[in-house]
């Protein structure tokens, strides 16, 4: 049975150059970075080499940090408590705007801070799945001490117009972060000309390991830090650097970056493609325009099907998809998002998100789009909310 | 060039065994665990095995809760800032008890909280470098709120009464937290027997992988998360599982209580033979009791020879030594333990850490001590402290 992997906005594989890039600072080269001796200082050029990478690819200036964490959910910790402690403990501020479709790691980190007696406003999103830039002026006030939107929706893809919200910010002196997570790596990303203050990252969204990513400080930025401790990373994230990780998060970046005319033109048409085809199912749909999304991931509703009994469907014949975050799929509530765009309650409980990478073969689209087919017959037959009726042979 | 590394209390080499068990989870076993398709489920058998060879290493029991964290800088942040959100900021209790000779990840943190309001007793350690319970019992009050006291120490070895230590916090119904990072694969760690209420580790220092470590936390005790999000580890860390780090964290947790005994022999008697050694040099000195401190760890002085020029001389031969933690190896300043143990200003510069590993052998021990003595002849030599008398053959 053919095996097909349509869940890259969850994790990815890793790319075999990145696992090579990291093998040899494992048994080999281990030595600890901020040792004095040989064994740690043989790590150096493999480190400034991969933060070389990073900033290149982010298009981040000498000036501005780059700073090496655990993975983007520790990024958004960080920044969310850390401009409560900041400028909210002390009574300066105490506003934060944030969207309803955020990651559950701004999303949480949100709830808990509102538990602490910070205002947190949700803006929704449009039909399109996106927040856009006079929706956040309108809700910014003098109290108002960070604007936290994602760069590309986990779940649509839906990419929210970041530089527009950044002007907004900077015109009333806000501070502006973004969760770029599901934008590294599948779109453009250049943190100085977007503007934002801060951006998370997680690698092992873009083919790089699991358990490192980052979080890029535009320069002049105070943040206090989340890991204190040692004068590791400038002293902005303390802790024994992941040396293969970093290694790795730099090679993988610098990949990603490389394939990204691929992405935007090879794995942009093999979604299209499967999207295509799904459409023509009759009462189907996909969320936000296309020319408005990360090229690898559509979100699809087939109405009368719910979103698990498809997955298990497409699970059995080989192929992962998803019904939205892995983070929060073990709970089977409708996916907020459809509601935010906009779905009736009946099909918010049947979006299905397929997510490509640059390893997807047309071999496996055109697998996927058979047994998908073949699964929405066989359960809207047996389903208890959609009269199906076949379609005669030439209707 | 014979190449020694000798320090493993700064990192040290992951166990091919350890690299070899995680290797599959890179490119092939990529799912994400909390994805419900087979390519996350795949994962599911290893990490449940990870997870059963560190609650069998540590001693933990079914009630406990054992959090995979990104390394104990991590955790240790996370106990002490925790407990400072639960108890100490709406006004409970006001007070944490530490050591003066913590790891930079404690103590920073503790600092950090002083600027806070929070009070924090500093214990001095005895001449034997460690803290005696009776002195815990002391200077504990009604608003104590923790306790957090290491269980070996990073550049002495010292082995800190954690048990009794235990038992006075228990009396006193205050927390304990114990950075376990020098003692889990050096010493018989049992966190149920210890009755320690946190403790804190990291897979690199027990030749696990870098970038993962962990938390325990006793049955019963809430503690506030420090990175809010999805529902990994039970809602208690979030951030997606990092699957390689979690097999080989638990796969070496496995392989240092497998050699805990030969840890105890072998690189014991490894140890004392350079200790020995060393000591025959005239004016040379070690800290702390042997019987009491790790097996694998030396912390020795040379009276007129600067620490970092010996760092030097051995680093020219391939030694990699230290001269304290890594964490805090860039300023130049006197070892507090050092002072902390009685030794004057001179030779608190002298100090230089020697720490084994399982993969030490008697040919580099013999290397060692054989550069090491050649060394103190040269830097005495040139030394403008030490008046340096050669010893005449057979005197």
């Amino acid at each position: 049975m053919m095996k097909v992997y349509l869940d890259n906005n969850a994790t990815t594989m890793v790319d075999p150059e990145v696992k090579a890039a990291m093998d040899p600072y494992v048994c080999e080269i281990y030595g600890n970075p901020n040792s004095l001796h040989d064994f740690g200082t043989a790590t150096h050029p493999a480190l400034r080499k991969a933060m070389d990478q990073m900033y290149e690819a982010l298009g981040a200036r000498d000036e501005d940090d780059i700073v090496v964490t655990s993975c983007a959910t520790e990024s958004n910790n960080w920044v969310l408590k850390s401009v409560w402690l900041d400028l909210i403990q002390n009574g300066e501020k105490d506003h934060i705007i944030t969207t309803e479709v955020e990651h559950p790691s701004v999303t949480a980190v949100c709830r808990w801070l509102e538990s602490r007696g910070v205002r947190v406003t949700y803006l929704p999103v449009n039909a399109d799945g996106i927040v856009e830039a006079h929706t956040v002026r309108d809700f910014i006030t003098d109290k108002t001490a960070l604007v936290s939107v994602m760069w590309a929706n986990n779940e649509t893809g839906a990419v929210f117009p970041i530089e527009q919200i950044a002007e907004v910010c900077k015109e009333k002196g806000v501070l502006l972060h973004t969760d770029g997570v599901q934008a590294v790596g599948k779109i453009p990303v250049n943190v100085t000309k977007a503007g934002v203050d801060f951006m998370s990252f997680s690698a092992h969204k873009f083919h790089g390991p699991k358990g490192v990513g980052g979080l890029y400080i535009r320069g002049g930025r105070s943040l206090t830090s989340l890991l204190h401790g040692g004068e590791q990373m400038g002293g902005r994230r303390s802790g024994t650097l992941n040396v293969p990780g970093i290694v790795g998060m730099g090679k993988a970046m610098e990949l990603a970056n490389y394939y990204l005319r691929f992405e935007e033109q090879h794995v942009r048409r093999l979604r299209d493609k499967l999207e295509d085809a799904i459409l023509q199912i009759p009462d189907t749909y996909s969320v936000g325009p296309r020319d408005n999304r990360t090229p690898n991931t559509v979100l699809v509703s087939v109405r009368g099907v719910e979103g698990e009994a498809m997955l298990w469907d497409l699970n059995r014949a080989g192929i992962a998809a998803s019904t939205g975050s892995a983070c929060a799929s073990e709970d089977l509530e409708a996916n907020p998002i459809m509601i935010a765009v906009g779905a009736d309650n009946e099909l918010a409980h049947t979006a299905v998100r397929l997510s490509l990478s640059r390893f997807t073969t047309e071999a496996e689209i055109d697998y996927t789009i058979d047994v998908f087919k073949k699964a929405v017959e066989r359960l809207r037959a047996i389903s208890s909310t959609y009269a199906y009726t076949p379609k005669k042979e030439g209707a």
